[in-house]
């Protein structure tokens, strides 16, 4: 397992993970959750400010990806991502948690929750991972 | 047919696709065009700066429903967004173009393409989208 | 809640039910269990005996959907259905769990594993079910 | 190219296939056609005699593999899944058409449209294939 610290530092390393303002909040065995505060250019529908669907769809693709390489998992890429939407996701910090399914060699699989600061599910969904 | 000039003044009431940098390339009843050039915070991997798969999901959910809105399909919102990941997408224009595969009083469903500058294929998926 | 007898009797209505030879072995408020025995016709490869991707794609269709009318949540009809494969279904007794993850006026989500019976994860997925 | 006689033989290698009724009606480098007569025991709800989403599940996994196997691709299993239903399939023949999107050496992807008698939609989808 790598650890809080040092997956915080790797997740960093992408350009576009800084400009979501992520942040390692845990990494166990079990998986890991993410912090994302909320930013202006994030949104889709000025009406409500809702995070555009996008950025979730970033979350769970990068949540996953990174629950498994916590657990030591050799992933290099995702391979597809699927999300479902189940509430607008309005200002305020947002926490992905991501979860293993299936290791393997070739494909890896994991599925991330999505909450908002009421604990409440705004999107979920699931992402298969290329094999190093 | 709400047209590409209107269609482009529609697609940019959202910060997030400013932030894109998106622009609309062809609208017509068969299906949409979108052009977005490269910035450097959308990368991922800073080795090869290939963009993250967060952008082309973002991508392949908005040319999805903007297809399905220039044929005056009512759709308010994602349902559910999958996306396959074909090969890396290096620094260049992407275009992504949106054809709506079945239109419903409910869910509206609409596939997209997204190719590099070299016309090849980086990534592809399908939205499904909630009617008004 | 519907509760497992009458679960069970509304699940055989579906003379495709009858011929996977489906029975409910379990039904709460946190999901349902359904058994499926193995049989000749099932099989894709005949070589390892593996039970076909489709009835796989089926169990995890059905659990789905009867998870949320157990739980007392209207619905129709699948609106879409994400399957991922993890190792082959050799013979014996399947069993899927459905566990509901979204329920919702238009739309809901639910989540279905299944094991073998070493216990082992087979496939798991996804369905998203039309509301009433 | 296998060519559709050989293909036919390799497709009916599998009990569910033959249980099924199919029968490949064409096959080019573009992609291949398959028929599927209704039976009975396909019935998900008897009211209207509509074919069981696992059953269309399955045309859409089966004619996206032999899609690729006819094109020379070597495929072994599906890695994952993916199904949008549109309209009932009501009784009649279906026919599934498969074509190639992407071939990987270690993932491939392709497409299948499943249409009516009277040529309408009745699910569309997608399957990943793992290499050989």
């Amino acid at each position: 397992m790598i650890g809080q610290e040092e997956l915080n530092r790797l997740l960093l390393i992408a350009p576009f993970h800084q400009w979501l303002g992520l942040s390692i909040r845990s990494a166990s065995e079990d998986g890991i959750e993410i912090g994302m505060p909320w930013r202006e250019e994030m949104v889709s529908n000025p009406a409500i400010s809702a995070t555009h669907g996008g950025i979730l769809a970033s979350l769970i693709d990068l949540a996953g990806l990174y629950a498994l390489l916590n657990a030591g998992t050799a992933c290099t890429s995702t391979a597809d991502l699927r999300v479902d939407y189940h509430r607008a996701a309005t200002p305020g910090l947002l926490i992905a948690e991501g979860r293993i399914i299936k290791t393997g060699r070739r494909l890896s699989v994991a599925d991330t929750r999505i909450t908002n600061n009421e604990g409440r599910l705004v999107a979920s969904g699931r992402g298969a991972y290329n094999g190093a």
